[in-house]
């Protein structure tokens, strides 16, 4: 079907085909002949979560591999890299007790943290809002307790990503701040605006030289639930077991796909996410969406009969989630092997409606690619601006990649984001597929013009 | 507690306030303080859906009246409308017949159809693209039988709401266009892009001179099911089996809440939505989200102490679904008293993440609130187009009114749009509540503006 497509479009192709053109038919075929949506049913349905070093991250390795051969790519590979294998072990429990009665409450561990004891830890709480609540404690009162931290992140903010960012750090570097201070566990109250009964993991981390202690989160509504009984006066304590632990190094992969470039095949433009997921539901719209459109960068080009200018590639990268070492992995080679890339497209912001890019990197390619917005505002993308592009593309700023960051729009992200949530069914078809054709489109876009001098787009 | 907050922010509010300023405690409240979410709840939990004329529908009445009066609106009212009451009856039925294989199929009657006979209709199938496919076949050829109008909504259009327009008069025409050549039932294909088991309703008419002949739509996956019997060459009959009716005239409302202008009370700007809904669901996105966010309207301004320099009402229309009484009663009412309404906004688009506005009116004033954008698009309306504004207010149009329709994304909306899949569950709060916030900040901008001349935004 998609050959016979693909023949026909040689024939209808016109010879010096105008960027508005191209950018229609590939819109034209997001929305009626790609498979993005089904590759995603497969991805969440059939393998499901694959946090990094399972058996699971494995299948979606070999999975996305055999997808990305049959779209024709001129040559797909795996490039491997260290990972560490953390898992969540059984499943957690959390409780509080307020005079001797007890509550569960909805916790699970952070990424990366150790197990409790095996009958789980249990001591008095405290709750602060940031580290600097610690300095105003003393530290014999915090020795031997729970510390939860009860930030709320808040709803004012147009954009949640800006409430994500004041409180992230909260979370990744709660357990040795407040071990510094002799605590004994760590409970953080779950980066959503929305009050729900959901435990929203993500990663955290140690320092050798501070103890070790368990850390989870808890969900915003037992979160309000816990802060009320603290402030009541009454005698509190809270307990949690968990038993994730870190298993060491095990070997992955990120699985990269490539069409050459038919004039400038040095000159390298990636789209990428992270094939890896956190382990509470099905990583859909975290990062399977992603995935998917990044793939679909393939599938779109070929069956449009599309060779661009310069060297694409489909690069899904192993664990963003909880090491970031795919991504390190990935300009490292690229560095050795002194590949060129021009400009990096992430899509790691859900699978919603285009709203538009962020950009990161030279104040002049950024110029020349604002240029191209004329083209592609009638799409839904309007909003192009600068900022933080994306995690995975990081790596390659140093060698003055331009970052692109795909920003759908954002006001539902929070509610999935490293929850229980983030199933297939949270996924609009529609939404998915335009995603595709904007990645496809901007990379198309700048494949054809480069990043040199002002493009003088048709 | 409203209260409190009112109380703080007289004192708190600086004399000449800015227009950004005031816009950024509109998104604030809404994003912290709005009930909208709290209220859609209600009225689709408790409530439920509200079909013209039923019970629900007059629940819905009094229900939107108390609230508006806690709001703290000026004055209060009821506006009567003559609506007819048109009633689904018994949960209908649907059925193909293959070579004597009768398999079901998920249909529902359109609004305001005729009832089949006690033991329902069945008879040959015919299927139609579009009307024009009706003259190339033989009277004889389709006298006697169902004819099934199978057109697909155009996946390809960016905007589903294209696509709709290009078929919404095949589903409201369908009866009395086949029943002109004898046909003696009509089934409309489900005005979606998605493939899915629900029929979606909606409303059709019949003209006296023409045999009235019962209608119901198939859901999509059912419709290529019925395509593709009927293609196989089998011989194909199909039936179905409805009670709906017609229960003539009764008296309903559109519900009216107002805040007099402080400057230039007789300039009447409206922001409106219906209350109505149909029967299938709940009538969440379709229109109790416009409904909250109407009514947020006086909410929102009480709460901030806000008085606008011209009058704004909250207008809640009955019957748009249905026959589009509550409107032409308000337009009637408002040419008797002389009212001078400047601009109108209405919410019938489902309560999705804002997208922007499109304006229907005099080119002039157009021009005069697309200055207004700079404010806003920050806020995600970026969007300002001219084209078709809203059913509610176009009544309004013939005395000059400035009609703008807010515009949220539009991606999902067939997914809800009159069929079963439109409850509350699929209703994002931060969509929402910056729906009412976008309403409020335009109706503010144009009642201290007003549309005579162009605005000095401040």
């Amino acid at each position: 079907m998609l050959r016979f497509l693909a023949i026909f479009l040689i024939a209808a192709m016109p010879a010096s085909a105008q960027d508005s053109i191209v950018i229609k038919d590939i819109y034209n075929y997001a929305l009626t002949k790609s498979r993005a949506y089904e590759q995603l049913d497969y991805l969440c349905n059939k393998i499901g979560h694959r946090l990094t070093g399972t058996t699971n991250a494995q299948k979606a390795v070999e999975w996305a591999q055999k997808e990305l051969i049959k779209a024709g790519a001129d040559s797909v590979w795996l490039q491997p890299c260290k990972v560490d294998y953390w898992d969540r072990g059984e499943k957690e429990s959390g409780w509080m007790i307020v005079d001797n009665e007890r509550t569960n409450i909805n916790i699970c561990a952070l990424g990366g943290s150790i197990a409790t004891a095996k009958e789980g830890l249990e001591a008095g709480i405290i709750e602060i809002k940031d580290f600097e609540d610690l300095e105003k404690l003393d530290k014999e009162f915090i020795a031997g307790k729970i510390v939860f931290i009860n930030r709320v992140m808040n709803p004012a903010n147009f954009n949640p990503f800006t409430s994500y960012g004041e409180c992230g750090m909260l979370r990744y570097n709660g357990a040795k701040e407040v071990a510094r201070y002799g605590a004994v566990g760590v409970i953080v109250r779950s980066l959503t605006v929305d009050i729900t009964d959901y435990p929203h993991t993500g990663a955290m981390g140690y320092v050798d030289s501070i103890p070790k202690i368990p850390a989870c989160a808890v969900s915003t509504r037992d979160a309000e639930k816990l802060s009320k009984a603290i402030r009541s006066g009454r005698k509190v304590k809270a307990g949690f077991k968990q038993s994730c632990k870190n298993n060491g190094e095990v070997i992955s992969y990120n699985v990269i796909a490539e069409i050459r470039g038919r004039e400038y095949p040095s000159e390298i433009i990636i789209a990428g996410a992270h094939l890896d997921s956190w382990d509470l539901a099905q990583g859909a719209h975290d990062n399977g969406t992603g995935v998917v459109q990044s793939m679909d960068l393939i599938s779109t080009y070929r069956a449009l009969n599309l060779t661009p200018k310069r060297t694409i590639r489909c690069v899904l990268f192993m664990n963003e989630e909880n090491g970031g070492r795919g991504s390190k992995a990935y300009a490292a080679a690229a560095d050795s092997l002194k590949e060129n890339h021009i400009a990096a497209v992430e899509s790691d912001r859900g699978g919603f409606t285009p709203s538009g890019f962020i950009f990161k990197g030279d104040s002049l390619k950024i110029g020349y690619a604002k240029e191209l917005k004329s083209l592609l505002e009638k799409y839904s993308l309007r909003n192009w601006e600068t900022g933080y592009a994306g995690t995975d593309i990081g790596n390659l700023e140093k060698q003055g990649t331009l970052l692109i960051g795909y920003s759908p729009d954002p006001q539902r992200y929070f509610d999935i984001h490293h929850n229980g949530a983030d199933t297939f069914d949270k996924v609009s078809k529609r939404e998915l597929v335009l995603g595709s054709a904007s990645i496809a489109s901007m990379v198309w876009l700048i494949s054809e013009h480069g990043l040199n001098k002002k493009p003088e787009v048709k």
